[in-house]
């Protein structure tokens, strides 16, 4: 294999750092409005800080730990990269954040300013610098790794090693930040509608810097983790299956006749591959850039839609250049194809039709509304697993289980341009808010209003693509798992494990495994009740006992409910956290690889269908309410019967969308990658 | 195999039905009450029997299509065990509403002229009318089937004929009268305490027959025909197993040397030990009715409890003497005694400390009540899958998969004594019904809302029990299934299907077996709610055009909406009931028989996990409500906004656990039974 081929993926990943470098300063170079917005942006920026400071302090312990005893159960090297593949999910939240809380406010003062092209313009490069840096660490982290590890013995067990730290990081920081962004949101609704009946984003209300703080640790840092932990899984799983597949199987894969060559064509092809994703996806943004004065959501979605196209026509023209079979590009264009699909289908289910349906049902009571809300989120469960499993399909009559991966890279080759679409989603989010804050002519509102709705939409594809593209990952790591266990025990003359259905330890582990998306769900979901109640008691003593707050003559102490949701957040994430990493282990040191591979598959059909039911359900419900504000039922406005029931399912829908739904699709992925890692292990018993 | 061996299950049978019989005339016999009373009581007479009767019709096309397609497709004998076997479930639900609809006004006026006793008697009687038709009809018909047609090469088909016919017509009963009881609950509730402000149960509301009629068609037929399928699904598979089952594995079962002689011990065991679980339920009930001036829940509770007991002990005796391996005994307790811990963990999550928690949260608003429900049942998923996983692995270990089949049948072994305990239920909420709308001496209401209170805990037990055994019947069905496609490849000269978790086919199996659960979640939810609707609208309409309706001076019209809930409910359940039936014969035809075994892998991990939340969440939050009213929050009560909240919760609840989670748990049964059906026709694809 030419080096030139080795070092592509740094070169593309350092490109991508380097452009996001540039935007970064960019967005810090915009004007930043008056000292009030200052203000308020500081606290937002603070409050972000502050919890990612925390966070990363626990994880900290967290790594030290597993770092140990990767250590002493595996290599030196295994603890090294897993320490890596941690660092580097840290560091991209981070400076995702970073410049997601100077954007906000630069998009606030632009569309106060300028025009609304040059606001979406500062909000869509503060969420370019997230996806660039997303894409660009995972591209440099793995490239890097794989240039000193090409053709070495240990480089299976170095690439399970980054993944798991990559995995585990994203793990605790999607679901961290997932209970902190619906508490301080749920809390601050709770008190501030309902207690003391004052509008949403109100300055006199204590929770509002919080709930703008969570959109950035969730939505932004949160997302962020998941969507590298996805694109480094999903590499991983292709590399890690080429590794120890058949020398059969090659042929397919590519012309090399040479076996070695060959295998190192096919453990390279899944970098180089995401490689020439993130070209085409700074492609994408820079033609998005181009379009700004276009309508935003005309501009957003076809960004979304782009790269699939883009990327299987370079592939039909690259792969005979280097060798490679065109099955690769049709592999790669079901998954890329299968993610916008998915990403289209959500769209349909938060925004279209359902929403209407929900909206309706609304008129006649709360439980009504939250009734409908459930189907229609049961309902979608449905066409998304279909069109996984149909790419699953075509890749696989294609290239095997090693096609299964390859389109779950195709499916996350436009990584860099998904984080960028979903991190401008809260940016225009808390620019409406710190306007609103602020006390801002109300024409400002209106112009980040409509950049908020565009990403409330684009959010809904993102999430869809997250789990759609986690649901085809897992199903490839599940594959890397099997052949992984198969390959340690025919190398020590064993026979091939059956994972037959009708063997006892499978089926208990499906069993099993059907149980851990339930708990994570319900840890999950009581967390954030449990957070938002310590939050709307803090409020309401604040209101209680800071004279003139509710008149507007005196001001509250934002820090405090910041704190609060901090701690809060901190703690309850342990508990779902330590299942998603234990629950394998366990299983698959005392029950053996059968039951583990049961307990993953169990996770997955379950996980899965529960990730998109809540993550969907939660997004017609929002979209419900939302609908009835702007007037969709007559009779019925903002304020009416409908809309409080409709208001009552979007409470409900907020931990389903944000906490739950997300943590179920990220268990199921880190369940995957820890059995991976622990194969080697476990695979003689 | 002695004759008095193969005799056994229907000597059983015919005295269970003749007990039935004498119980049934006894209730008739009782005192009726006053003119008002037989009225209203008339009423929902008259409308679950016209419910029966039109469902009736329906089913009867079904059956007619179904036996013309199994005459040709297999045998005419197939047809018309399918037939018996459908034809026994609607004859079950016949005479047990029939004994419903008779207990629950003699229930009234026992309460009203007579002790408590006496009215939990009446109650009882007309509940054990239908727990041991149920049991009779099933032991009669498998016990007969077998008689004629023992040593047959035709057994196997005919004994899964009569297993769908069972199935599918339980399929459509439950599902049927769960969308007619939640349409007709929800919209009286929705129209007379939200739109009009009236009390539950107000005679001037018009929906309040029709609610009390669902309680008979879904709570009373229903449930029957759900567990009559149950039972019969148990037997069966443990019968064909015993009918595939290797040579080698038949010294585990029996100390018989001959192997004709051993297998034929082997396929009638589980007939006999549910006999013997006949014979202790007539025992238990008979006990049950001298304990009857104790506290109900005393009496009802320990009802469910004994049965284990004494079948583990009955079978440590005899097995020994009729040459059957003490294995039999720890399989058959394994099941057993797992049901019945089910049941209490169930009770643990609908009836205790959960529930209060719900309650505590309903204070900060519906949404906060929801969640906190949701989060319920999310977490009461694993410790009932965990029994399944520990009974199914004892059973395992002593008799391998026929084992597992037999801790089925141990489980519902005491069907006789489950049913009669769940059709108390729906007997005593009945009575107090009738009370309230005759206009009774409040005091009468205090008895009946004591018998109730009793029948909601023994429900929710009751319910876990029906759950989990579904789930263990599926495991067993699976192995029934997947012994059977081997039986006929073998036979063939084919090599055994391969059902790894790798293969392609296999795993899209499963994904699409997780689709299937949600989609019929999702339909039975909005039937619910569309159904509600219309008896919403008819109620106000009533009320609007009614002159002194609301003023108590005019009739209402209640057989107007019985018409609308009945109408909605049969063409409601026809698209769930289709689904189930035609899914696994798609999967089955076009992609083989690989791809249905996932199918019903993944509908099995889904099926289950889903039916116990959704279950169990409705249980947690209609009892949260109760908790409320009763005083459980201080400072909350009755009308307050937790309790509006709390009911909120509760109407979220009725189809989660009346309607949903029952249909998800029948719908995994009968996808498995038709695989077992269609087996043969496809094992060679």
């Amino acid at each position: 294999m030419s080096s030139s081929y080795l070092i592509s993926p740094i070169i593309a990943g350092v490109v991508g750092l380097v452009i996001a470098a540039i935007l970064y300063f960019r967005v810090k170079a915009q004007p930043a409005g008056n000292e009030t917005m200052n203000r308020i942006a500081g606290y937002v920026r603070e409050g972000s800080m502050a919890f990612l400071v925390r966070e990363y302090k626990v994880l900290a312990a967290y790594c030290l730990i597993v770092g140990v005893a990767l250590y002493f159960a595996l290599s030196p090297v295994a603890s090294f990269w897993f320490l890596i593949g941690a660092f580097l999910s840290l560091l991209a939240g981070f400076c995702g954040m970073k410049a997601a809380t100077y954007a906000n406010v630069r998009t606030t003062q632009a569309a106060a300013t300028s025009t609304k092209g040059n606001a979406l313009l500062v909000a869509l490069d503060g969420g370019a610098v997230m996806g660039l840096t997303v894409a660009g660490l995972g591209l440099v982290g793995l490239g890097v790794l794989f240039y000193v590890y090409t053709g070495h013995t240990d480089v299976g067990t170095v690439l399970h090693s980054f993944a798991v730290g990559a995995s585990s990081v994203a793990l605790f920081a999607r679901i961290g930040g997932g209970i902190y962004t619906k508490a301080a949101d749920v809390g601050a609704d709770i008190a501030g509608k309902v207690v003391e009946n004052i509008p949403e984003d109100d300055p006199r209300n204590p929770g509002v810097i919080a709930d703008n703080v969570g959109d950035n640790v969730g939505d932004v840092a949160g997302m962020g983790a998941d969507i590298y932990e996805s694109m480094v899984a999903a590499i991983v799983s292709a590399m890690a299956i080429a590794l120890t597949i058949e020398e059969a199987n090659l042929p397919a894969v590519t012309t090399a006749a040479d076996p070695v060559a060959a295998r190192a064509m096919a453990v390279g092809l899944p970098l180089v591959l995401s490689a020439l994703g993130m070209v085409i996806s700074i492609i994408v943004i820079f033609a998005a850039r181009a379009l700004k004065n276009s309508k935003p959501a005309t501009v957003l979605r076809s960004s979304l839609m782009l790269p699939p196209v883009i990327l299987t026509l370079v592939s039909y023209i690259v792969m005979p250049l280097i060798g490679a079979s065109q099955n690769v590009t049709w592999a790669l264009a079901a998954g890329a194809f299968g993610g916008a699909l998915i990403g289209l289908i959500t769209e349909y289910y938060t925004a279209m039709k359902p929403i209407r349906l929900v909206a309706e049902a609304a008129k006649t009571g709360a439980g009504t509304g939250v009734i409908r809300g459930l189907a229609v989120g049961m309902e979608s469960v449905a066409i998304p697993t279909l069109i996984v499993v149909i790419a699953a399909y075509i890749a696989d009559r294609m290239l095997g289980l090693y096609g299964i991966a390859l389109s779950a890279v195709g499916m996350l080759a436009g990584t860099a341009v998904v984080m960028t679409v979903d991190a401008y989603g809260p940016i225009a989010d808390n620019a409406g808010g710190i306007s609103e804050m602020s006390g801002l002519d109300p024409k400002v509102r209106e112009i980040t209003d409509e950049l908020d709705a565009v990403g409330n939409t684009t959010a809904a594809i993102g999430k869809g693509f997250a789990i759609g593209s986690a649901i085809l990952t897992v199903v490839a790591l599940f594959s890397a798992f099997n052949m992984e266990i198969n390959h340690v025990r025919v190398a020590n003359g064993l026979a091939k494990m059956s994972l037959d259905l009708t063997s006892s330890g499978v089926l208990m582990g499906i069993l099993l495994g059907s149980i851990l998306p339930f708990l994570v769900g319900a840890t999950t979901m009581t967390s954030v009740g449990r957070a938002a109640g310590k939050i709307v008691e803090e409020i309401a003593r604040q209101f209680r006992e800071i004279p003139g707050l509710l008149q507007g003559k005196a001001e509250p102490q934002p820090a405090k409910i910041v704190d609060i949701a901090t701690s809060a957040a901190l703690i309850e994430m342990i508990l779902p956290g330590i299942i998603a990493i234990v629950a394998p282990v366990i299983v698959g040191f005392v029950m053996g690889p059968q039951a583990l591979a049961g307990l993953l598959a169990g996770g997955l059909a379950v996980g899965a269908a529960m990730s998109l039911f809540m993550a969907n359900a939660g997004g017609a419900w929002d979209n419900a309410k939302k609908f009835i504000e702007k007037g969709g039922l007559p009779g019925h406005k903002k304020g009416s019967d409908a809309h409080k029931a409709a208001v009552i399912g979007d409470t409900v829908g907020d931990p389903f969308k944000d906490t739950s739904g997300p943590g179920i699709a990220i268990l199921i992925k880190v369940m995957s990658v820890v059995s991976l890692l622990i194969a080697q292990l476990i695979a003689l018993k």
